[in-house]
């Protein structure tokens, strides 16, 4: 593959003795890199929501634990493998409901169960942080490269949220076509779905592709009809946050909408996700649980009150977009589109 | 009709020596009315759009020449009409593409073409201008009754925007059902999606409804669809800005993002509107201009920037909802629901 000088930004950068973590709260405003170079520094990052999007959260916690290691002075593997333990416990408190920092810290713990020396320990557990780090980033490029297949140049592509490069460890995952065709020179156009209540859209998505030139629209969530009919846009797609055994597919509140708008425009509708995002015990999306939030995220803005006091508000964070509405869910292992049922199932005995 | 004590928000009232309108910009936060006492008072409060909707802006507009009539010193009939006259050009210049503005002024200056005396001139303007309110008030009420036919008690009801009782004399038009339901103890619930990018949803829509105790729910657009099947909503029902000789509509942007969505979940979706939004000379609403409004009212909240400097936005103010999606469009002389382009040409030929 052509490698260029395009300036995707990485929001988790290891430097041996500190880690570089993109404020993402400051986005668009600031381009501003935290140093973290304790594990407090790692803690408080990641609960005050510095970092977002589970694959750079698991990413951040590994490499904070790898930093914490390398800070030991412990003078048994005992100790040593207590402290990271204890470690673990204090990262994962983190963010409880991060299902991927759990994920990423007991890969570290579970690495040196085996080591003989506090060194070779150290070592492997760095080497184990850098490598799930490389891995996201290659699972991410192998799924920007299946969804790039289903593009053509010159495509106008709708998405919403940020599934993007500073969620994960590079290239993101619904927006990690649009970086591999920019490398390879391919002219695709996004348009951007602001999404409300949080706005990761205007915030991060516009930012993120922005900053390596790719061409993005920004528009307001109730444009989206408006929009796929006035600016003829091709195909639509999204992440995911979590999907059924059946492929009915739960992501940030509004992709729904765009899958029954892309239905009624007979235009093609991707969930773009890793492996890590099916959920094949859940048999399908009524099964999954939708979270709501503070109804204050929908009452204001910027700290600014813009409906009356004590309105009453429905602010659910996900909906559940189902199968018969998705043309391909695109994984790293490639797309599918047929018997989702069947496939995921395939996919996960294997 | 039952009359009650309902509280439904006027935001024009006729004192004979001021006028009160309500500040809608200061909505939802204080509820202001503004005590206009000179025609210069009317032209900056609809200038600087304190008074927002078309029928309010026009009945604004003629108790501001009807104001001007009665302070006037004219000493012949002839001086006082020539006056009247440059007042009425000077309060056209408030909003020059306000099609209900001119159109009230000009039904009073006609209205004394033909009196004898300055007395009589006064007493007709003031009679004209106070008759405008009245028959406005008259035609919300009856799209009401009739929205209301089509509605069953408990119905739960999605609109979008702000066709309510501040922008008319009084009801509304999308919302005159809701007042009316109530002032007969039929119970409706209502959920009202903020409308991005300028928020007539979350600020006017919610104030109003709340203020007559009818139970209203916010939520941000992208949520419509989630929101329509959880929580089982019955039916769809919009204002207009226009609507062509076939019923192409065309409203507040994101409204053709709804009708989809009633096509999709098979609920009815209405738009409820005066006659005097038909068009009858424009053929069909790809012939209706959209227009496109500043960026920064997509890339700013509060004034505060939530997007990244230089972003491309598109910025639609309305959009184009095409007549098979629509299920009847409910007027004052009834509910239009076959074949529109036969009924609107009967209607307006008659």
């Amino acid at each position: 593959m052509a490698s260029t000088n395009l300036a995707i930004p990485r929001s988790v950068i290891w430097n041996e003795e500190s880690i570089s973590l993109l404020n993402q709260q400051k986005i668009p405003h600031v381009t501003e890199y935290l140093e973290l170079t304790t594990i407090k520094d790692v803690w408080e990052a990641i609960q005050s929501l510095k970092v977002r999007g589970a694959p750079a959260i698991g990413i951040t916690a590994a490499f904070g634990l790898a930093l914490s290691a390398l800070q030991d002075i412990s003078e048994t593997i005992v100790d040593f493998q207590r402290n990271i333990k204890k470690n673990r416990d204090y990262l994962a408190s983190s963010r409880p409901t991060a299902v991927n920092l759990v994920w990423a810290l007991d890969r570290l713990v579970n690495s040196i169960s085996n080591v003989q020396s506090i060194n070779e320990a150290k070592t492997t557990i760095v080497h184990e942080a850098i490598q799930i780090q490389i891995e996201d980033e290659e699972v991410c490029r192998l799924i920007g490269e299946h969804a790039l297949s289903v593009f053509q140049k010159g495509d106008r592509v709708m998405t919403i949220c940020n599934a993007g490069s500073i969620a994960t460890a590079k290239y993101g995952t619904a927006l990690a076509p649009f970086y591999l065709a920019k490398e390879k020179n391919v002219n695709l156009s996004v348009y951007a779905c602001e999404t409300r209540p949080v706005l990761q859209g205007a915030r991060l998505t516009t930012w993120e592709l922005m900053q390596a030139g790719i061409d993005v629209t920004l528009i307001t969530d109730n444009m989206a009809a408006h929009t796929i009919k006035s600016k003829n846009i091709s195909a639509i797609i999204v992440g995911a946050d979590r999907i059924a055994a059946n492929g009915d597919t739960a992501n940030k509140i509004g992709t729904f909408n765009l899958a029954l708008l892309a239905k009624a425009f007979n235009i093609p509708f991707y969930v773009a996700a890793p492996l890590s995002t099916f959920d094949p015990m859940i048999e399908n999306g009524d099964l999954i649980p939708i979270e709501e939030r503070n109804p204050e995220e929908v009452t204001e803005l910027n700290g600014i009150r813009v409906a009356p006091e004590g309105v009453k508000v429905f602010n659910p964070a996900f909906d559940v977009t189902p199968n018969h509405l998705i043309s391909g869910i695109i994984t790293e292992k490639g797309i599918l589109s047929n018997d989702y049922q069947k496939e995921i199932s395939k996919l996960f005995s294997a």
